[in-house]
């Protein structure tokens, strides 16, 4: 077995050598500078000629078979040429490689260089890895650097070039130890004249130094890392070893079935462009690869980046250093073949596949390491890497090099300090153009741009013209799905987001409950509410089409209650039976919205509706929270202008009223009282008001007495909430703490607050107004309602039909409420995988609208900043990826246990109420704020608004503003605004207000 | 006269001809990438050749007169070559140029590329400008990006180096107009055969077709901006026009003596490298430069950009554009001599220099407008901006564009998105490296961090030996800049920095008077404190050395005359006498130090100990600020566990006390009262205490009744203060509003938010704590004391003698506080101008300290956190920048006035009284928190204490992590804290508490 050999003086090297080979040689012996003359004159004449000779070729282009290909080579002792280095590069990696050793694997690439600290002897040092970007030793920092974009100068890459050029490049070289390795470079060097016989052995000595990696830090208990094969005898005893190491090695078993594999030993014995002149060095040393994997795995491996590196990685080491005894550097490019696993040699226990060798005499080891880095950067890019495995000789490497230099981006000297590392981007360009011929004319830029502009043109809501045809696909759609929507929720992220949404939706379901009986006078009341969200939520998570969705209660749904009890009692009709038959209504019309595939006519809403629609939702919601707030400074008035002094004199006692009303005078007689025998200064707060009292002292407001501390408590709470549940979000991205820890926190946030702010109310003490939950389950009034309540009732029968016509009004209200969350749930940036059903959705609303109407229960559609937060409390981020490389949204996780769940604990909060009564309603004021807030951020259109006020040369570089003139963006985006905001509210407001 | 004229088709070329010049002209017929290695093979045979030649060169190095170098060129025709393109480069910019017309100057650049939008005729429209950055036109925006790094395509770089090698290169071409400019390069391109004659009237059409500018937006009423000579005429009677003109002109005067200066035109006639074929050109059209001076302006000037021009300012012009008339593409690199003020070729009115046109055939519009970009960024290059000034010939440019080459970094293609817009960096490194082959060894790095190692080795600190020495020398240094440091304090920073910390050292003053009082019972109190801070910060601030140091009292000062005071009491002796015999040894003891030059000890003090000392007192000054608010809570008590129902039995009444003790007896008795006589239940809450009585029912804490709202009030007014200052501080470096506004905001911060939290208490009107000034300026204790008191008085004599005891450690820590915060202010990053003197400051403390004594004053010397406050509340950024550059840091507005104005107001304060009790205190200490944690942000120790929780990967790249090992910045800190902390307080403690 030999490897294929191309060295430096190749046929086409010696044609060459008149002004090239020289360069080489006193490239590093002149200035510095001079050198990179040398490395235009060097690198570009074999191409010139190449190019010249290109028309022989013309004729045997694309997708030859290898042998036809090798069988040139073999005359020829050249490759195809091609137009461009591009070309070329292309077709080294269209060849169908039916041999496994050309499969190009993942990289782990490490520099080391050669190093005497400490004046100890000199050793391999560990001083910067690549698994995607440059990570540094600093200097004397015995630290890793952040990963970095690696910047390389243009000059270090030329140097690189004519080192490949003109240095000894040896491929599918077959060793089994590093012993082997430097013998076999070494032969070849001496054969080419590369070298005198004179250094080699100390050339192989420096080469044979031991390793010393960062992970091993202060453990330098000189331990003879590079070992003998001695000691491999011994190690072979322990199976567990090999096991361990077994998982590690590229391709373990095939390894061996390659030494009897003539075809594709053969191939690579034609393969090589190499000239012959170095077949006398010896590969007699070359070992069974079975040996290979009894190498022991290094003592002290960093197992956290052990385990960024994807399996079946394989590793490049690049090795450059000064020594004292050469006069001209020597280069050496290996390619192993199979990779062996060389212990010692890398920080990570996986099989080295590429090794590149640069010795060169003192006083250059700047421009040494900037070599190293250029390569080491080369093999970590996609293409170079790829044409690294694929490569049959040295012109595929240079043409692999010329195409890299082709799509390089330049930074210009005078705007950039080159000292600067720079940040990886969130995302890199695809590859891919580079690879295949027919992307290369940068259309892909254009796609990607389409690709943005399409927007909600999925096969889900094509109409299909047949009754329930639209619902009968969701079914088909989602059904498949049933089992990994449970599946999928294992996960402590579901929990949180459970703990987090339960918190966040029980005080909207319990205020509005509250809202709502004081409006019905205790017909429907929190029970209520709490038990038709429940019931509700439970049914739409279990069947609906997008379980993602959070039901809620509306404001909508609240003024329409209101005015129909108004109606009723105007007109003494019964409100609970009027209100039922209109739900069914309700039903029945969206069931026809269901069948006629009505919900088709989602795809008509704009990416500007939907955003205007869910930016008014927010806004709503932040104003709503700080309402809520404000609403507390009536409940708990202060005195604004106490005088401190006087505070002995500071009372608010309950007093006989001045002027009873015969109203007041009927209340005291219907409990017996006159008065005169009531107790008026021994009446408590609650007392004094239920008699009418009034309330007289300097500590009294006008309803009664000021309550001191509890408006400012709850003030601090609020945004104490606020900012906290804020922070513990952010959480993800601050630098302390493991990731692991960090992203709990993050996921926990909103819940981790909660139970902080309950804790420190505990312990404050003071009476902040408290969620205030029903604790047993029957109806509010129990006296005049079931559970179960008749469409007519005492109505004469006239109002079952007349019921249709604010069914109507209801049923566009709940159809567009639920749809448009529902669009902004599936939009594209979400990265949905389980597909939406907008027509299943729909019907799960609409028969718990039913069932919801005639328990006497209100109703629930989908609420868009719950649903919203929900959604943003499932997202899934890829974890494991190289040091630099940004985390990757990689979609949401869909499943209907959070919303199951959710749905059931508030079912359960009847029986919480002990624990419940502990949560201060400012501190979930706290929690809206922040749910508004952060549902805002998704929203472009709040962006653009943002922009309003910037001067131009402040705005941040947004795709949209580069391709759209601005007031275009202002205009297009005040419009929609307005057009919206004015028709939703005017048919919200005529179509109750004016009912 | 006839300008240099190196053409395509010169001599050097044509031997090229073979495999280059076809290249050019295929160039972009072919694919796209085929270019790239066209170019490969174009760009460096000759250079090539080149350095084969040149060894015959070799005697003619540096320095040689300018006419041997023309003349050799004359018959050589070539220049004299260099081993690098870095060399030459050096070369060519180091030949002292007689000549006005080759000094370079800044550079405006413009790309204009030739469109037809709008199906209206086709134009040049601006698409991208580079002052120092490059800025573009949005693609459909309207509007010009934020200014970025410029990234260019290697690729297009090479093709732009094809371009200068082939195309026509016309150098110190004299014309006055586009017409002029366009006949000269057409008629060489045809004389080069570049072009044929068939095109020629197109290509000049094409050439003299308008251009659009991004600055005159909408206003398109088709203004022929490109004037006749026929126009000029007319408005040459507009004087005014021809004033505003001439200062934008490179060198109005000059341009008509160069018509008849026959040295600079011949050397110009001889220096060009080009062939003589094309002395065909008709040259007769060129017109004298006086007239071009009558050019009018644009009709709009973006004036705030205008701005951003230097002074001198010269225009570089791109244009390049798809025809459909040409086949291959056609490309002129000209410099005009002298340069010409093109009416509407450019964006602002300043005169063109450089045009590089490129004209080729439609469907390759992205190449060129690389290709654009790519000289664009070249001209902005300080390099090779020089070097197109100073070029010779074409050969030159080349050299120009190999060098720039050789200093670009590189940016992997698998790394990087080449679509993101960098951000232009902080800082630029130097270029003058490349222009000097002396500093070209990169050894300006290893400059740059000794410089930072340095640390504090002045002049100023050196013993001088004799007495007084360093003081004289300190009265010599500043005495010089007595008139600027008034001078230099007219600015609306200064305004608010005296505003900012009058607030500041206000309420610290007026509290430690206070305390003061309480300690010493009246001795010492509020007015005295304000007297004696006023008296000694003016003194300070008129004659000190370092005037930004701001004075106050230290908690040290409090400790000693709380102990002092105890002392006298215990042994029957006068405190106010004592202490005034003490104040005169420290003064005294403070002049010997100055005498004998003590101060330079300071050089002694390290980074490490003046930062833990920073450290120590931001730490000490936000714990302050944190306990104060926690000291509310006893003088406020809530009532921690209300119940809201029972507040009508909420009173707390005054009632006579059940078991009067004897005092108490006395004290009623002393006011001629009784138990009996008191009416207890009418007493408000200070008569009660005044008269012992308890405090009784469920209102009452344990001291008095509960108070209600100011404990959570003043928490909010705290925190809220603490968060408005920092976002208006920060406000700066916000998008919304124009820079002046925002600076503005941000100089006032502090101050604008006492005001808004000041008007926000009034309005809510709880009775908050407020600052409380004393409103009439006499002693506290009028009886027993004056404004001078003897330093006897009745004590015995011995006392006097006794005194220099505690003295001794007076001055101890007088001195070091002093001097260690000098040190703070003085420090390097601050950029002082003005020099610092340690001595000159000691002596105005310690003369300060003897006045304050004898008036019976408290002492004060310099304040750490108000001191830093001070300095940063009077930072200097340079404003006017090219678009994209950083503001630099510039140093500190350094003045005696703020310091002296602060302390003049606070001697003022008195009769503010009324004004001031508006204040509430909580505000005050969230400014102090907040100016503790600003001052902390300055400090790399609390950096370095903040990487302990950190994962070494999320570390920021900060300079010292990059060369120091990490466990060293950990150890080193808390070894330093630790001595420091332990030292400092054992210092303080043993030295007062066990007097």
């Amino acid at each position: 077995m030999r490897p294929l050999l191309t060295s430096g003086n190749d046929e086409e090297a010696v044609l060459d050598q008149g002004k090239t080979s020289s360069t080489l040689h006193t490239n590093f012996e002149k200035e510095e500078l001079e050198s990179h003359r040398a490395v235009y004159v060097g690198v570009h004449v074999p191409l010139g000629r190449q190019s010249r000779r290109r028309h022989r070729h013309r004729g045997h282009r694309h997708h030859r078979k290898r042998r036809e290909r090798s069988e040139e080579r073999e005359d020829g002792r050249d490759s195809p040429s091609y137009d461009t280095p591009s070309q070329r590069v292309q077709f080294i990696l269209g060849t169908e490689d039916d041999d496994e050793e050309h499969i190009p694997h993942d990289l782990f690439t490490e520099l080391d260089e050669l190093s005497c600290r400490d004046g100890h002897e000199q050793e391999w040092r560990e001083t910067a890895r690549w698994l995607k970007f440059e990570e540094d030793v600093e200097d004397g920092g015995e630290r890793w650097s952040k990963p970095y974009v690696a910047t390389l100068s243009l000059h270090s890459l030329f140097e690189l070039r004519s080192c490949i050029l003109n240095g000894t490049v040896l491929l599918d070289m077959r060793a089994s130890s590093i012993d082997e390795i430097a013998d076999m470079v070494i032969d070849s060097m001496l054969a080419s004249g590369q070298l005198d016989e004179g250094v080699r052995q100390k050339v192989r000595e420096a080469m044979l130094k031991r390793h010393h990696h960062q992970n091993e830090k202060k453990l330098s208990n000189r331990i003879p890392l590079v070992r003998s094969f001695a000691d491999i005898g011994k190690k072979h005893s322990d199976p567990h070893l090999l096991e361990r190491n077994a998982g590690l090695l590229a391709s373990p078993q095939s390894a061996p079935c390659n030494l009897d594999n003539s075809k594709s030993s053969e191939s690579r014995m034609n393969g090589g462009g190499g000239s012959r002149e170095n077949s006398t060095v010896d590969f007699s040393k070359v070992t069974p690869p079975s040996l290979v994997q009894l190498y022991i795995l290094p003592h002290s491996v960093d197992m956290n980046f052990m385990k960024k590196i994807p399996p079946g990685a394989e590793a490049s080491n690049v090795l450059v250093g000064e020594v004292d005894f050469l006069e001209r550097p020597i280069i050496a490019f290996i390619r192993l073949s199979p990779a062996v696993l060389l212990s010692g040699l890398t920080e990570v226990p996986v099989p080295t596949r590429f090794l590149f060798l640069m010795l060169g005499p003192f006083g250059k080891g700047g421009q040494y390491h900037e070599i190293g880095r250029s390569i080491a950067t080369l093999m970590t890019d996609e293409v170079f890497h790829d044409v690294a495995y694929k490569a049959k000789d040295r012109v595929d490497l240079l043409s692999g090099i010329d195409e890299f230099l082709d799509q390089v981006t330049v930074l210009p000297p005078g705007e950039w300090d080159p000292t600067i590392r720079i940040e990886p981007p969130k995302s890199v360009p695809s590859q891919e153009k580079r690879k295949t011929p027919s992307l290369a004319n940068g259309s892909a830029h254009n796609a990607d741009l389409t690709k943005e502009e399409e927007h909600q043109a999925g096969p889900e809501l094509q109409r299909t013209g047949r009754m329930f045809g639209g619902l009968v696909k969701d079914v088909r759609r989602k059904l498949p799905f049933l089992w990994s929507d449970i599946r999928d929720a294992v996960s402590l992220q579901c929990l949180a987001s459970v703990l987090f949404l339960y918190c966040a939706c029980m005080s909207p379901v319990i205020t509005f409950g509250g809202l709502l009986g004081e409006a019905t006078k205790g017909n429907i009341s929190a029970i209520e509410s709490l038990f038709g969200a429940s019931l509700t939520g439970v049914a739409y998570s279990v069947f609906a089409g997008q379980p993602l969705t959070i039901l809620g209660s509306t404001g909508p749904v609240l003024v329409f209650e209101k005015i129909l009890f108004k109606f009723c009692s105007d007109y003494g009709l019964s409100y609970l039976s009027l209100r039922t038959s209109i739900g069914l209504w309700t039903a029945f019309l969206c069931l026809v919205l269901v069948a006629t595939d009505a919900s088709s006519l989602v795809c008509y809403i704009t990416r500007f509706t939907e955003e205007a629609f869910a930016a008014l939702i927010c806004i709503i919601f932040i104003y709503e929270a700080l309402e809520k707030l404000f609403d507390l400074g009536e409940h708990y008035p202060i005195n604004m202008n106490n005088n401190l002094d006087n505070l002995t004199f500071y009372t608010c006692q309950c007093a006989q009223p001045t002027n009873a009303s015969a109203e007041v005078q009927k209340i005291w007689s219907e409990r017996n009282l006159s008065a005169e025998s009531i107790p008026w200064s021994q009446l408590d707060v609650k007392e004094c008001k239920g008699l009418q009292g009034e309330f007289v002292g300097s500590a009294c407001s006008h309803g009664g007495p000021f309550i001191p501390d509890v408006l400012f408590w709850s003030i601090i709470l609020f945004f104490t909430t606020f900012f906290l549940s804020a922070f513990l979000k952010q959480f993800k991205t601050k630098r302390y703490f493991p990731t692991k820890v960090r992203s709990t926190i993050s996921d926990f946030a909103i819940f981790l607050t909660i139970m902080i702010m309950v804790l420190i109310d505990y312990l404050v003490g003071v009476p902040s107004p408290k969620l205030n939950v029903p604790d047993r389950f029957e109806p509010t009034s129990k006296a005049t309602r079931g559970w179960l309540i008749s469409p007519l009732g005492s109505n004469p029968w006239w109002t079952l039909l007349a019921a249709a016509v604010p069914a109507l009004l209801c049923t566009i209200l709940i159809f567009m409420d639920q749809q448009i969350t529902a669009v902004i749930i599936n939009r594209k940036e979400n990265r949905l995988k389980k597909g939406c059903g907008y027509h299943l959705d729909l019907l799960v609303v609409a028969v718990m609208l039913g069932v919801c109407s005639l328990m006497g229960l209100p109703w629930f559609v989908a609420a868009t900043v719950l649903s919203i937060s929900h959604v943003n409390s499932l997202k899934l981020e890829s974890g494991c990826a190289a040091p630099g490389e940004q985390p990757k949204f990689l979609g949401i996780r869909e499943q209907r246990v959070t919303g199951f769940m959710i749905f059931i604990l508030m079912g359960c909060s009847v029986f919480m109420t002990s624990a419940l009564k502990f949560i201060p309603m400012p501190v979930l004021y706290g929690v809206f704020l922040y749910m508004g807030v952060s549902s805002l951020k998704g929203i472009q259109l709040f962006d653009r608004i943002k922009l309003f006020g910037m001067p131009a040369k402040h705005q941040p570089d947004l795709i949209y503003l580069r391709y759209v003139p601005l007031w275009k963006v202002h205009i297009s985006m005040q419009l929609y605004l307005y057009i919206f905001i004015s028709f939703f509210y005017k048919l919200v407001r005529h179509m109750f207000l004016y009912f």
